[in-house]
């Protein structure tokens, strides 16, 4: 079973750093609505998520017949993949492991597009290159998890077009994209009317902090794609405090902003100081930073009870790659602190 | 999109008699403690459920090593049709409708047994004939969902000794065991160690009234299944407020006694009023009550702002049967008095 990033509860951790979360915390206003969700819950959820709907497309301007909510994002690629049944998709790597996993499921064929090292492990046009008329999915994470890079916008509409061409379906994994300073550039919600192929997934699980509710979406244009999704899976995927909290996290636009102008301020802080520590930053531009480093630093950080994320047992990744959360700034400066008890972090470099 | 019991978001309902759920309510332990578990969403769920399962093992005096919980007992039904990808499944009918829905997602080939209303629908040798080697797959549900008819416990050893023979994987969905008079004689909980092949399905959902909070769970002792069964589904799949609740609810016996003790009196209540009155009562042996009656029933229960489970979508019934909840003696004392105003409840027999 892959390891994933925010297991606090196999070990002791005073600091988490390996799950990508708003540091503010759950907004009160969520908390509560969530808890009336608890006291409504003698009753099944609503399957439709109608409230939840109508609310998420009043604050993306969408069509609320675009939005299939789920049991957190990555309900949804599972759903997907069962519904689409692909049999060769294109996927980068290093990347979200549950692509892969979801994938297997049906017994995909994947066609990987390795991302460098020498180039930063930034989206090139070998991505483009891949695509076949034979190919049936394409998935990417803009940005991309663990990497932290941006999909270049030019590259991306070649994308959208090549896999019109191909009759490809495109999912793009849009999960972080609302931490990037400039997201409405970023996005692609704007182009799924153009592009029937394209689904976005989004969450509430990190830019609201409730990781621990489940829920996540999915947006597309293609009204038989949302029909197939639904019939693989169960109808009350959502629980009704994830659809209440919801609900209330789309009223809290002023907690968003707040917390992106302190994100600003403290991934470049934590950037900084891995840099000048000697690690080799790669990419930073969501609320979590990737880097390469001597590999023994995770299980140098955990000894002090800081947990980061170990990338090693990503695809296309070894030792000495990790990844760390963005968090607020007095746990930053306990990270760097904890840094400086270690000396130089640079790693070996082949 | 087959359409379920429980939907309270289409229309104004003042009663609603068509989900399955402990009329007590949620217990109070377990409100509190999915509020808990809401404060702690800040983080990721346990991936592995580890305080949950041993709260089970505990209850259910099982080994935590057979328990895979998932967001309600529908999840399971799909990871397991989802990990074992059977080519041929013998399913009785009427029955819960996911299982069917489940095995379209992998093309399974269904081959039904017809529960006959000349047998009042009743489980028959006829499931044993069914079974060939060929067979991959065996669900049943005990009690069955919506008949309310018990698996006798000769049948059930002859079905598992067939599955053994023939290599077949049985489904069990116990969900509604606990709701029978005599559930220890009714459960194979403790047939698991002898039957590799059996997996039994159960459910927090009903027993505690915490449908919207989505927790179910599956026993087995085939350890690979389990791992298959993991792989298959996302990891974060059990939300924290439902681990939660879960843990507090094992902790709830007094309040499970005291619900059987007045669920056995409201069910003979309800069932005595729908036969004086001229329905055609199948099974009533769970928490809930299956009959035959004028097909304008639910529609004009609906007036009364009454949902009854028109359960005339069921494959293998069609106009004239529904199934109602026993809910608590206000409600079915309501109940009866509408009931009344409809005059003679006699459907047309053919």
């Amino acid at each position: 079973m892959h390891i994933h990033g925010g297991d606090i509860y196999s070990r002791k951790i005073r600091m988490d750093f390996s799950a990508n979360l708003n540091f503010l915390g759950m907004p009160e206003s969520v908390a509560q609505a969530a808890c009336q969700g608890v006291l409504m819950s003698e009753h099944y959820p609503d399957v439709h998520c109608r409230e939840l709907r109508s609310a998420i497309a009043a604050r993306d301007h969408v069509d609320s017949q675009w939005i299939l909510c789920g049991n957190g994002a990555a309900d949804l690629i599972y759903s997907l993949v069962l519904a689409e049944k692909p049999r060769k998709a294109v996927v980068c790597c290093p990347t979200f492991h549950e692509y892969e996993q979801a994938l297997e499921t049906v017994g995909c064929d994947i066609c990987w597009v390795m991302l460098e090292k020498e180039e930063d492990f930034r989206y090139t046009e070998r991505i483009l290159e891949a695509i076949t008329p034979d190919t049936d999915l394409l998935v990417l994470c803009n940005p991309n998890n663990p990497t932290g890079q941006i999909l270049p916008t030019e590259l991306r509409d070649c994308l959208l077009e090549r896999c019109r061409i191909c009759h490809t379906r495109f999912l793009l994994d849009e999960c972080f994209v609302d931490f990037l300073p400039n997201r409405e550039e970023n996005t692609a919600v704007n182009l799924l009317e153009a592009f029937p192929e394209l689904i976005i997934l989004k969450a509430f699980t990190k830019l609201y902090a409730m990781a621990g509710l489940r829920l996540g979406y999915a947006l597309c244009t293609d009204q038989s794609l949302i029909r197939r999704m639904q019939e693989v899976s169960q109808p009350w995927n959502v629980s009704l405090p994830a659809q209440q909290a919801g609900v209330a996290a789309c009223g809290e636009s002023e907690y968003v902003k707040k917390y992106r102008r302190l994100l600003a301020v403290e991934r470049e802080r934590l950037r900084n100081a891995f840099e000048e520590r000697g690690a080799r930053v790669y990419g930073s531009q969501a609320n979590y930073i990737f880097f390469q480093s001597r590999e023994d630093l995770g299980e140098q950080l955990l000894k002090q009870g800081i947990l980061i994320r170990d990338c090693s047992n990503y695809r296309g990744l070894g030792p000495g790659y990790f990844r760390t959360a963005v968090r607020g700034e007095d746990e930053n400066r306990e990270l760097i602190r904890s840094l400086d008890r270690l000396g130089n972090l640079a790693g070996t470099v082949e």
